[in-house]
């Protein structure tokens, strides 16, 4: 039996419904983080339930309860489901009101809640990519992790109809991210990324990775770099939830460092390692 | 009682609930449409039918009924709630499926309508708004009528807070269209709107407008116009299912045509009242 969070509950799959005129339904207007599970353990709570709170402010959404309620209530979730290694996702939206565009007066904004169960080594199995390009047409406010993924769904989608794993996208000549990734660059030995702006959804993975990096000495740039030079980096690579750090070895049929994962890449999955294998060793009580 | 039609059925409004992995909700993965509903008719419920069916076909969306089947639905949605005067509202969305960005294979859509009511009288006495200028951060699929609605609601939430009833979207210097609506400007004598390409939703109210200018023989140019030609025209209108033809007398505090109603748009609401009357006097029969 699974499973789900509904607001401040915990409530059978198949009760999990929500009013038809949910605010997330008929327009979108809401919020998500998806977390990895280690071992029990949820791998950097704390960076996605800050972003979630930051997506609340930017979308004035009220959360219906505090940050350290749903941040129990998420933790709970993950124990009542017994997930071990997986995903956790949840969102919260606007709630439900009569339909018009502008923001309801007393609505109560609606959190639901739910966990996938998977391997890791399933992930790491298929560790490398193939990758397409795709234009970015999303909005302007990506740094905003908002239920409006129709860009994003018909970017993976075109990746998926073509067998690849991801869609880089571009605004005209400049890369922005994946389609549900951040996207790097090694030049020379020295990471180079989108910085975090409103094109971008400035990931935690792609935080946690720069972190992992300056630990390294590794050499990062976050500034815009273009198709060119994407294609012609020594290692290309995405980092996300479930991608952790994951090479791209072909974009468009081009092989990026002759096909296969380069230094750069290998130290930052050892380093990623290294995390994971100390957070599955600590005690339950400290997830 | 009021009833919603949720896939092939009428049921009670409380019952009316999608599942919390329904693609609509947790991607804005649908599409949508607004009719007005003048006498009980469906106004203009023709070409609102094929705009669905090309949002359905640009997203890959299959419908799960056939057009005439549907459409019989959303005529008998009227019937079943005595719905004279009001809106009847429909969406369709890809279904639910574990979460995963590209389409998932084996779903069926989900079709959900209801009706709200409301007097014309209401809108006609409130002719004339205020409007405010808001950049268009949208997407760049606004030709698709999707649930992916958050652009347009934060411009109509800052409209709204600001004491306006639109907000006129611009890219740069471009003026696009409403946040739920089209703009028209008049300069000497003659309409001019923003094309039909990516950047707008071409809006039914907007065609059938272009229609009765024609039809007044006022000349009508489909091109783009700058916010320097929308603050000094001659008039300035929007278009939209509810909003019929609307002056808009203000613009950020600026008065169009000295903040009346003016010559060319008295004469497209003549026109427009004329339509109405005439479909009201129709039998039910031809609804």
């Amino acid at each position: 039996m699974s499973f789900v969070l509904y607001q401040d509950q915990f409530i059978e799959r198949n009760q999990a419904k929500v009013d038809i005129e949910d605010r997330g339904y008929q327009f979108g207007d809401g919020i998500y983080e998806a977390m990895i599970v280690y071992s029990s353990h949820i791998f950097l709570l704390e960076p996605h339930m800050k972003r979630l709170e930051r997506s609340a402010h930017e979308l004035n959404l009220n959360l219906p309860y505090s940050m350290d309620h749903l941040t129990r209530n998420i933790k709970r979730l993950v124990e009542i489901n017994h997930l071990t290694d997986g995903i956790v996702y949840f969102q919260i939206t606007r709630g439900a009101a009569p339909r018009q565009h502008y923001f309801p007066e007393n609505t109560s904004s609606v959190v639901t809640g739910s966990v996938v169960h998977k391997e890791r080594s399933a992930a790491q199995g298929t560790r490398g990519i193939k990758a397409v390009l795709a234009d970015d047409i999303r909005w302007l406010r990506c740094d905003i992790k908002t239920l409006n993924l129709l860009g994003n769904v018909l970017a993976k989608q075109k990746a998926h109809e073509e067998g690849a794993g991801e869609a880089i996208l571009h605004r005209e000549d400049t890369v922005t991210e994946g389609s549900s990734s951040n996207v790097f660059i090694v030049q020379n030995g020295e990471l180079v990324t989108h910085p975090a702006d409103h094109f971008i959804l400035n990931g935690i993975t792609r935080l946690f990775v720069l972190d992992l990096a300056r630990r390294l000495t590794i050499p990062v740039h976050e500034r815009t770099f273009t198709i060119d030079e994407l294609m012609n980096a020594d290692e290309v690579f995405i980092t996300g939830t479930s991608n952790e750090v994951n090479p791209v070895l072909e974009i468009n049929g081009h092989l990026i460092n002759g096909g296969t994962p380069g230094s750069i890449e290998r130290k930052l999955i050892e380093a990623f390692n290294a995390e994971v294998e100390w957070i599955r060793a600590l005690p339950q009580t400290q997830a």
